[in-house]
């Protein structure tokens, strides 16, 4: 009988042998790694939204683990017409990126050996309101760059941690979405 | 004493009097126009972390409208190692882009005098996994493409429809985000 360490359970609250199988069915079976995100949302009045997410497809099939839909409430502040009834669209954009990376860090320190002690971000985006009103058409309506600073305490080397946090940069599916150009379509039903 | 039609003091829900006000101080001073949104992240263990929404800069001060914080949780579902503790950062996005659309569309549409009934709309994002887990360089970690359905109703021709529509795809900050290629840039704070 030989005694040896076992390898940890878990890591940064990720099981490793589930991470492991993820990752092996995924590159044995290279079309398991298709996704579909969705969202669903309904006008409430003036500023005021509500969406709807629940199903997606990834994994090779229709996902059912949700047996509740989440919903979410997107609203503007007095100085934007109105009511502070939740965060505005802009905002839940610095959400998903800063959760992205958080995940993305996390679950790739995870994979590297690293153990996380805390992560902390803080997202800030510039605008101007010119280019949604169309008041100057060099100013584009959406934002004109994204800061992150991340406070980031792991058992590893600054170097160590610089390299995860350039993979990161590069990988987390949020910021690549806003850093690469990706196409809207929209598709209007006619009225009846 | 003359007897005319009183323009509408609402409509879409917005107030039509603070609406041309805000526009008319937007085009008097372009300085006002500047917005700065923010996000505060913490991990929480796994993929789940939570983000803090409250102070933002605009209209040439920071903002004190809002006297709590939001405070909104991403998380994953079972396939992707998590709980389903909430939506994931991808499915926010799609919440942000839904919420942008549908208020510049029901804002703008206002702007033009056009009352909008109802305004439902679905989101989907095309995504394959391949990029995130850096399995084939040639695979993008974001989202391929996202595809909106908008179902509204208004009190307008269907042509003078799609000429909102138009504008609202190329002016949506939110959409105008995940269309153009935004600098996302990273600071981390150097270990104690």
């Amino acid at each position: 009988m030989t005694t040896q360490t076992a390898a940890p359970q878990r890591l940064n609250g990720f099981e490793v042998q589930a991470m492991t199988q993820t990752l092996d069915a995924l590159t044995q079976d290279r079309t398991l790694a298709r996704f579909e995100f969705r969202a669903a949302n309904e006008w409430l009045g003036g500023g005021m939204n509500r969406s709807t997410i629940q199903g997606f497809f990834g994994a090779g099939a229709e996902d059912t683990s949700r047996t509740l839909p989440f919903n979410y409430t997107s609203g503007e502040p007095p100085v934007l017409l109105g009511k502070n009834e939740s965060a505005n669209p802009g905002e839940f954009l610095l959400h998903a990126l800063a959760g992205c990376v958080t995940t993305t860090t996390v679950l790739f320190a995870a994979a590297r050996g690293i153990t996380i002690r805390s992560m902390t971000s803080e997202v800030v985006g510039d605008i101007d309101l010119q280019g949604l009103f169309a008041l100057d058409p060099a100013v584009p309506p959406g934002y004109r760059q994204i800061r992150m600073k991340l406070d980031i305490k792991a058992d590893c080397s600054d170097a160590e941690l610089d390299d995860l946090i350039e993979f990161v940069h590069s990988h987390s599916p949020v910021c690549d979405t806003i850093r690469r150009p990706v196409p809207v379509v929209f598709e209007r039903l006619k009225k009846k």
